[in-house]
Order: structure tokens, then C-alpha cells, then sequence
């Protein structure tokens, strides 16, 4: 076995680490034997010099083997999925598309991410709903699997460990941007909820992590031939993330936009990512012959309503009160006050006629992080009803001195700058425009059965 | 002012630091405001992507001045000087040439390191004199050089404080080979010594850390480059490093030799060494017009016995007992038993006839480090009394059955595998050979004045 001082030459300079060697690092890691100087000099020299995939599948899985890898009984084998988002703006599938995966017969045991920065996280939009509680263990995961067939949780301790100490370092030593490193942390914790399939959304554009579709889809094929090296049938959509999805930023906001999807009004840009993730994640399990077919059966698992019971079930089990879960899934209403509002909103108007060309995801996502709505640093709070909504899509002609945008703001209140800023956020033009679909391109498995 | 962060994502991109950013690293450091981590993950980044000369330059003169830096009477102008060698096997130099350059007129304020691995150092070999005191404070040094002229003393707590850190941290991490974290390291001791003029003495071959001429060139280009980038006027010796210095190798035989070397009987490499380096140096400081007037002065100090004078004082000035030095000195005898003796002595024999062609230095020196002559570990103690006299020379004739080495060893023994290894370094052959000089070549720093 060697050192970690030479397994840090070792990959210093450029040669491929053994299987012994990455488990070596990591169980140095885990166990906190290697010394903080160490492991970033390793997560530099990875950064510097990559790894092939046999070395991302072996650090993937024993980053997975460093803690807790959940089981799940026998009858559910084939059944078991999750979807993974690299981040993006307004992106809610999960809260639609877990609930309709369970209303499939699917069992999703999906373990979601806080917000960093511009992009929101799923567990920070389920926090808006008072009593929702993303802290359950693996035994408390099992129970609502059972019952219900979906939770959406956090990272428990003793799952990943090796990823929690590598994440936190990688963020110290500006080597986040790693691919294989990406790779083991995103698919580590994905290997840990032990899935029969995962499907993977794959953000570009102005307002995700890689801007250009070829560095997200070099991204997309590493993190799928982890997940297939993990025994996982893994595929991916390589989605386009220059505005946002639907109309509505904001952790409360985007949970009222998912229950008004739940009950079949969601927007087209949601819906086509829900039915398109889900039905690649039915035909990958067998559950459907082909994706349309998956994909109508995703969609009726909305328009059924069937979904939304899905929905109201899981958040009871997660803590909800039975009358808040109730009072916000009623079909027919739409009464979310339930959900804190805001005490303030704001609309900007257009300051002329013309066809909505573009909205930049990105400045929106911006701005409302400095409003509170995200947060700078782990373990910061963020204000659940700071946000906002479109008023406009995309190709739609408006008049001057429309309500384009309503902002949620608490304090802080919006500056003029800010507001300048969200004002040239809006592109408006003569060209005619259609909505563009978001999603660009599918990798598949090599193997869907 | 970038953040850590972004210094560390500048040099990971290969990106050249600024004159500021070299600053706030290297403060960080010293203050210890930047998580180890960092510190890893940036000397990779340096290991990976290098420095140019100026950024080579700053990042000495910040690590020089992250501590105190001496400073001199006005009158010692243009004769403060000092050598530097990158450690080799049975390298005594410094404890003659220091005595000799003082009795020439100049201030020699030496601070010398430890030997680590199979590279011996001067302060184990002074520590073998009974009542050697290597810790002396700024003041003491200061003292001793106006009644002396030359002290070798170890690196204070104070001076280059930056360096300690980085040197702990370059040895955990696998960056010690970057020739940039070199030079620093190096020249910044120097730099707080306020020197005149430096010369180094850069070693390459079978028994030195560079094994060829031309990376052992590089190396002295950069120190070359960043003394004089100090203000110091540096110039560089190469040197040959196959074989050992001398016949004597080990602590306590390595003070003997020194010794017979200032009563006018040194080995001619060594003499070689002693006078091409202080020669130099004295031109450097403009005392002597040339190098060969340089060589014959610092020869005519060792010959005539101002050095040995020298080495008496200084001796008593750090320490030791007055009666023990004056016998030491004693130029007519070799009364050397004030230095404690091996209990144990061995004699390897020739096992054929023939002509001395080689004998390997790395050899030599590996086999004394497993026998306690030297260390793994900064920190762990030595046995001054282990080494090894070699009775034969390079191009020497030799019969069957002749002792060719005396091996000076306590506790462990050698073992049998140990004592091949060492039969093994000897060469016979049939060739005549004549004992190389060991010189190769100098490189001078652009003013000699």
C-alpha cells in the first residue's frame, strides 16, 4: 500500500491511481487520517491532471462505500429511481416529478441539495411549507417509501461522509470545476440510495454551472458512465438553462408553481422536462416499452391527480400538519396561505411595445439572491418568501407599461441598481418568437433492457 | 485584494501572480489566517504550473521578510558572505571555508541545516564537539562575528518563519522538487543573513538530489537569479557528486577531517571545493581582483593556519570548553579523542587485485543512515560517532585482501545484506584512473563589480 505522500506524486505526475490507491485516499479521508494539506494538495493534482473513468467509477464507489448505503426490500427490485439536477432557475421538477414517478408504481427515495449561490435547492423550496421536515433517517426513509413510494430528504451524516470532508475542501481550494471529482460526489450519493435507474438533468446555458452544450454533455457522459460503472442504469438530458423554469423564482413561490403543475396547470417548459425525465426513467426501468409511452404515462400521473395525492401523502409523512397538506392540494382552489407571502411586491412594467425575445435567468437569480432568497455560504439562512413571477413568456407581444414582473422582496428592499438590472433583464424586439423546448439532447445507457 | 480562493484558481490556471498576491499568500501563511488545505492545494498549483522569475523573486523577498532579517555595522559593508550547498555525501566544506573566508577579512554569519535522509548536514557534524552550541539568538551572532569573523549556527524561530511552514507542509504534500518552492526556500534564509555576496554550491550526480548537469543548472539559475533579484551578488558553483567529499563520512570522522584540512592536511577534493568557492566569494566582494588571486588567499589562510585559528575561536565563542578546542586545534598532533569514537570498528577487505575505478557515495551514505548516521525524520536524533572511512582512492592500485573502507558502527550492527551493499560500491578494474575534478562549472552573477 502506498503513502499518501506517494500517492499524491503519483497522480502529481499524471499516472493513472490503482483501485488500492483511490481506496487509500478515501478511507484516509473518511477515517481523517491525512493530514488538510494533503488532500488539497490531491484535489489540486486531480484537478490538474483528471481521471480516466475506471479511476472516476473506483473513487465514485468508494466514496459511497465510506458511510451508510440504504436497502430496500427485495420486492421493490427494478423500482427504485431518482433524478439528479446540476442546478438550475425556478427548477421544481423534482416536487412535480417525484410524486408522479410514485403514482407509476416507481419507489424514490430522492435525496436532494440546499441552494448555492445563484441556484435554488429543492430542500430549501420544501422548507416553505411549514412543518415540512427533510431530516429523516434511513429506517424513517424505508417506512414513507412503503406507504407513500417518494420522500424528498437531505443528506443524512452517515451517508458520504468522504464526500462531506471533500466537498467543503474542494470549495477552499477552488478545485470544485474537477470532472471527476464532480462525477464521485454527484453519483456517490445516488450509489448510496442504491437505485435501479437515475436519470440525469444536465444544465447549459447562461444561467447554469456550464455555459456551452459541449462541456455540459462531457460532463453528462462522465457522470453517466459512473453510474452505469456503479451497477445503476444512468442516463441524461442535456437540458438549456438561459431563463427559467416556468415563471416563478423563489423557494414558496416555485412550491405554489409545483402544486398549480400537481393540478394540471403547469407550465408547457415544466412539463416537458417532468414528462421527458420520467418517462426515460420508466422506460429505463421497464415499466414502459418506449419513452412516449413513459412520457403519456407520466402525464396522466398528473392530469389524473394521482400525483398530487402523492404529494399530499409524502408531505404529511414529512411532517406536514393533515389539514395544511390538504387545504394546499385541494384541486379546485388555490389557496396556498399556507405558504408565508411576502410582505412586500413590486411589479415593473415594460418601458415599450414589443415581443418578448428573452428574460436572463441568471440577472433574476441574481438579484433575488441578494433579496434573501439564496444564500452565499452553507448553513446560511435564506427567506423562503423572497422571489419572483413572470407575468410574460416568451414570443408573447405586450403593450408599454405592462406588469412584466412581480417582485417578492422583504428587507432587504430592492436598490435602484438592482432594479436596473432587472429591467435590462428583459429583452423585448419586433421578430415574432416561439418558446424554444428545453431539452437538447438525450444520452442514454448502453443497456435500457 | 483576491481571496485566497482566487489566488489559488490564478496559479491552478497558470496565471502569473502579482507582486500583491505573491504578498497575500505568503502572509497568510505566516499569520496562519489560510486553512492548510489551501496551503496544499496552492504548492501543487506552484509544483504544476511553476513560477516565472519575478514572481520567483517576490515570493523569496516575502518569505524573507516574514521574519526578522538581520542587519550589520555600517563598516562590514561588501564583506558579508556565505555559501550555500544543496547537501551531498561527507560535504565538510562549510566547516573550513567559513574559518578561512573569516580569516581573510570577511563576516561569514553561516546558518546551516540538519542532514534528512542520506544527505548529511553541518550543524549534526559541529553537534558531535562536545559543548557545540548551533542556538545562537540575532545578538550572539552579531557578538560573535565582531570577535570572530564567522559563526555556523542553526535557523532561529524567528528568521523566515514562512519557510518552516511551507517546508513541513512542501514534505506532506509531495511539492519539495519545485524549483520555484526551492529557491525561495533556500535563498530566502539567506536573504535574511543581509548578505554581500552568496555562492552555491549545487551538486549533481549519483549521490545528489539532481542526478544530471543540466537540471542541477537549472536549479542554479533560478538561486542565481533570485539572489541577486535580493540584491545579493550570487554566483553558482556545479559540482560533481558520484563519490563521496573526502574519505571521511559520518559526524564525528567528518569533524577529524575538517580538522586535519585546517592543519594544511586536507584531501585535494575537498581543498578544490574549499578554495574554488571561497575564491569566488572573494571576488565577489571585490577583496581580491580575481578568482585564482581569490583560491590562492583562502589557500594560503588554510595553510598558514589563520583559519584553524578561526575554527579555535569560533568553537570557543558557541560553546565549547576552552581546553577542548585548544587540543582539537592543536596543528602538530591528532589528538582528536575529545570526539566520541564508534564502540565498534569493521574493516572491509578487497576481494581482487586491481585498479580503484569508482566508489558509489549513495551507497556509502544509505547504508551510515540505517546505522544512525542519519535521519528519516526532521526531529529524530543522530549518532555522531557512526560512519565510515574510506583507506583507498579513485585511480589507486590495489592487492587482493586489502582494507579498502573502515566502517565506524554501534547499535544496530550491519547486517549481512549491508555489508554486501557496501562491498558492491567499491569498483575495480583495470583501467588506469585519475581522480576527476570535481568542479564542472561557474555561474556568475552579472555584476562581479
Amino acid at each position: 500500500m502506498l503513502s499518501i505522500q506517494e500517492l499524491i506524486r503519483k497522480k502529481r505526475d499524471g499516472v493513472a491511481l490503482t483501485d488500492e490507491d483511490v481506496r487509500t485516499f478515501i478511507q484516509a479521508v473518511t477515517q481523517k487520517t491525512i493530514q488538510e494539506c494533503q488532500t488539497g494538495a490531491m484535489l489540486m493534482a486531480i484537478w490538474q491532471k483528471g481521471m480516466n473513468i475506471t479511476e472516476t467509477v473506483t473513487l465514485t464507489r468508494e466514496m459511497m462505500s465510506s458511510g451508510e448505503v440504504l436497502s430496500w426490500p427485495k420486492e421493490w427490485e427494478g423500482l427504485v429511481v431518482d433524478k439528479h439536477s446540476t442546478g438550475g432557475v425556478g427548477d421544481k421538477v423534482s416536487l412535480v416529478l417525484a410524486p408522479a414517478l410514485a403514482a407509476c408504481g416507481c419507489k424514490v427515495p430522492m435525496i436532494s441539495g440546499r441552494g448555492l449561490a445563484h441556484t435554488g435547492g429543492t430542500l430549501d423550496k420544501l422548507e416553505s411549507i411549514p412543518g415540512f421536515n427533510i431530516n429523516q433517517s434511513a429506517a424513517q426513509i424505508l417506512k414513507i417509501l412503503t406507504s407513500v413510494g417518494c420522500c424528498i430528504v437531505g443528506q443524512t451524516e452517515r451517508l458520504v461522509p468522504a464526500d462531506r470532508v471533500l466537498y467543503a475542501l474542494r470549495d477552499a481550494t477552488s478545485t470544485v470545476d474537477s470532472l471527476p471529482l464532480i462525477t464521485g460526489s454527484i453519483i456517490s450519493k445516488k450509489g448510496a440510495e442504491s437505485l435501479t435507474a437515475l436519470v440525469l438533468d444536465v444544465k447549459f446555458g447562461r444561467a447554469a454551472l456550464y455555459k456551452d452544450l459541449d462541456s455540459a454533455k462531457e460532463l453528462a457522459q462522465s457522470l453517466v458512465s459512473a453510474g452505469n460503472g456503479l451497477g445503476i442504469r444512468t442516463g441524461a438530458v442535456l437540458s438549456c438553462m438561459d431563463g427559467t423554469i416556468g415563471r416563478c423564482v423563489g423557494n414558496s413561490l416555485e412550491v405554489m408553481e409545483s402544486l398549480e403543475a400537481l393540478k394540471g396547470r403547469g407550465p408547457d417548459d415544466l412539463m416537458e422536462l417532468v414528462t421527458t425525465l420520467g418517462g426515460l426513467l420508466l422506460m429505463m426501468t421497464g415499466l414502459v416499452s418506449d419513452q412516449s409511452e413513459g412520457k403519456k404515462k407520466i402525464s396522466d400521473a398528473v392530469i389524473g391527480g394521482a400525483a398530487l395525492s402523492k404529494f399530499q401523502a409524502m408531505m404529511e409523512a414529512q411532517g406536514v400538519a393533515n389539514e395544511t397538506a390538504r387545504t394546499l392540494c385541494s384541486a379546485h382552489t388555490k389557496d396556498y396561505s399556507a405558504l408565508r407571502r411576502s410582505e412586500h411586491q413590486m411589479e415593473l412594467k415594460t418601458s415599450a411595445e414589443g415581443v418578448v425575445q428573452d428574460v436572463d435567468g441568471l440577472v433574476l437569480a441574481e438579484v433575488l439572491h441578494k433579496l434573501g432568497a439564496g444564500r452565499s455560504k452553507a448553513g446560511e439562512p435564506v427567506n423562503h418568501s423572497v422571489g419572483a413571477e413572470l407575468l410574460v413568456s416568451v414570443g408573447q407581444r405586450v403593450k408599454k407599461g405592462v406588469s412584466w414582473l412581480r417582485l417578492h422582496y422583504e428587507s432587504p428592499a430592492p436598490t435602484p441598481d438592482q432594479i436596473d438590472r432587472l429591467k435590462n433583464a428583459l429583452t423585448l424586439g419586433t421578430d415574432a418568437r416561439t418558446q424554444q423546448t428545453l431539452v437538447k439532447e438525450l444520452l442514454l445507457p448502453h443497456n435500457t433492457i
